[in-house]
């Protein structure tokens, strides 16, 4: 992932042909949106079917209970059962929510802050709480901490998972309350925690008693090959290591079904979920029990999930593949961007010379190619190198993915030869 | 409301007919629910259309935006066109949220707490918030303020509404940061507020700048009768009288549609709706707008709400003037209890002789008829006169709600006649 030295002298002696090849796009007048990581309208009808799987009366889960009226806290039995498959956990460390995982992530911290978690000293409101924050990563996570009064701490997240000798060294600090963690196709990066990182995260020594990790396993099933990326369960290796409450897992089916109407879902251990259920209890009379239903109906049991999946990396891999093949194509061997090749997810993570990045986004946002705003990878949204950009394929068609990264590429190249030409 | 002068002689004279007749009914082995304020099947499946609405293909709103993806954070605009009338204030004002008003008033009090509200003095937290409770009132609206360290202070529920007299002595203290009401058919009373009320909640004088009038407006549309009782708009009242910040108002069609697949609402002042939306924009994406569409596709509009809202009023009043003819039956003019008849929301409240409460709840459960805990509708779950009892004669089967008021109103008789032979 690293950028190589540059050959200076070859890229500065081609910078007019860099500054017509530019113009050349700005000519074009495009106007193409790479910025959001949101699902295709293809991606979105192979779901189709959830929209009609309900008949009329529809309205009972297998233990009789009408689903349309209140109550449910938890939510239904078919629902944990695909959810405790997914997470690979007993149903009852389940707990399913609404549409939205970053809504029980947001939650479960403002719970934290106001009252405490298990194994803690109360709230954490008034202790100065910090989290780690391995970056790049995925700014609403941050924006939470933010938001909530709890410190942000950037620590390097390296190929392997976020690095290990500053996580260790920063959790010596009691105020140090967790980490946030992306462990499969990170947001931005792709990476997928090793078993070493996962089992040092989950044993580690902290000094705070009631340090969380937030794993946000949002692409868990998310893979663009038939051969997924091994993960530990930290639920168990946390277990074993004598620190069962310290994960708390979340995902959700927004990347499976439908992005604003899915089902998301939160697991951990018999105390967390203990009491996450009594904050629940206060908050709502339960989640919306008949759009699990119809995620059961339609389809039917994890293999299910699985096989759909199959259909999503169908429609994904081949922009995923655009967007490696051209920046390859492009700016292979010149040593002025590195980017990862992700087996999963969302993003592609594209590294600019040091310096480079917001004038990368600033040259494509002229030559009609939104991009993800420079540094929004990082806490604050401030990239302490200026190098990192987000690439976002998924929406788009691919042909308009590979005429944003061909305008990217020449971006890079230009804003590269400038600052050498400096 | 006020229960009159039993009695005594007669009533103890009756002592043993009394418990001949109570045991009588605990020899029927009655096993009857009357505990939950939840919408029967029977109104359910009056919107059972919602459940199949929407084609494949219906996935859009009137402005093109694909309602399965991302974003939309305030909810689609046909939805809140429905919800804007029924409340009457301009679309602009309006958040649609999740399925639970609940959430949003609870998680409106957190921000609150965590961030203070616009005209404040920044977070509630270790301002010794207090929040004022009409009571009888509603036992989820009092745990939320216990939940989040925000102190209950009993005030009186009259037949007007909440005790000004009370209330505006309360407001001169700055902790005083609000008051929760529901203003139409309250719960349990089914008290509308007169316009005297409202129009003094909304313009009193209060020590906090910040003060918030949670406006639970549960039951906006819940009649029982052609003619709704009339009720002011707070947020008109509120901007007239100069204080356009202090109303929050909620409402959901938990009890027009679906009670646990609904969709929610609040709405607010400009500034309140801006708050709320930063707040919101880190919390969640967005709603779940799909079903937003059913709703719209439902109803088709307000016009199709009120229409429904007379269906369910065929299916509720015979139960509720069972409660009514009951109670008159076997108590009227006894002296020993006397009972609310609500034209519209969904309990009746019943007040014993004091003291008496608990042991009429104990008696109906000795005799298979479950009522809502003596006490419920009191802040911290205790009613200082041991009198008050919610009736909630809507989930059980019309039959069903006549047996057990008639085992309830042998059970008053008995414990007070009991006590008064002491």
């Amino acid at each position: 992932m690293s950028v190589q030295t540059p050959d200076a002298k070859v890229l500065v002696a081609n910078l007019a042909a860099y500054e017509a090849r530019y113009a050349a796009f700005k000519e074009q007048k495009l106007a193409l949106n790479m910025t959001r990581g949101k699902p295709s309208n293809a991606q979105l009808d192979l779901a189709k079917g959830i929209m009609t799987v309900l008949g009329e009366n529809d309205t009972s889960s297998a233990d009789g209970t009408d689903l349309r009226n209140y109550g449910g806290l938890d939510g239904i039995a078919e629902m944990k059962a695909i959810f405790a498959e997914m997470l690979e956990c007993p149903p009852a460390q389940v707990i399913v929510g609404g549409n939205s995982s970053l809504t029980l992530m947001h939650d479960t911290l403002v719970r934290a802050v106001l009252k405490g978690v298990p194994g803690g000293k109360g709230p954490w409101y008034g202790q100065s709480p910090k989290f780690l924050c391995p970056s790049p990563g995925y700014d609403r996570h941050f924006a939470v901490c933010e938001h909530l009064g709890i410190e942000c701490i950037t620590v390097d997240l390296d190929a392997d998972g976020p690095n290990l000798k500053q996580v260790e060294a920063l959790v010596a600090d009691p105020s140090v309350k967790g980490i946030w963690c992306v462990p499969r196709y990170s947001n931005p990066t792709g990476t997928t925690y090793s078993d070493q990182v996962v089992t040092r995260l989950a044993s580690m020594k902290t000094a705070a008693p009631d340090f969380r990790i937030m794993w946000d396993n949002a692409y868990v099933v998310h893979d663009l090959y038939d051969t997924p990326d091994p993960l530990l369960n930290i639920l168990e290796v946390a277990k074993a290591a004598g620190n069962p409450d310290r994960p708390l897992v979340f995902a959700s089916t927004s990347k499976i079904s439908f992005a604003g109407a899915g089902v998301a879902v939160m697991a951990g251990s018999p105390a967390n979920v203990a009491d996450a259920k009594v904050h629940l209890g206060v908050q709502t009379i339960g989640p919306d029990k008949v759009n699990q239903l119809r995620h059961v109906k339609f389809f039917r049991d994890f293999a299910g999930v699985r096989a759909h999946m199959r259909a999503h990396a169908e429609l994904l891999r081949p922009k995923f593949e655009a967007v490696g093949r051209i920046f390859e194509a492009k700016l292979g061997g010149l040593g002025v961007a590195s980017w990862t090749k992700p087996r999963g997810g969302y993003f592609v993570s594209l590294d600019t010379l040091p310096g480079c990045a917001a004038e990368v986004v600033a040259l494509a946002d002229a030559a009609g190619v939104q991009l993800t705003a420079a540094g929004a990878t990082f806490p604050g949204g401030r990239d302490p190198a200026n190098k990192n950009i987000r690439i976002a394929p998924s929406l788009p068609p691919l042909s308009q993915v590979e005429t944003a990264m061909e305008v990217v590429a020449a971006c890079v190249l230009l804003a590269s030869a400038r600052k050498l030409a400096g």
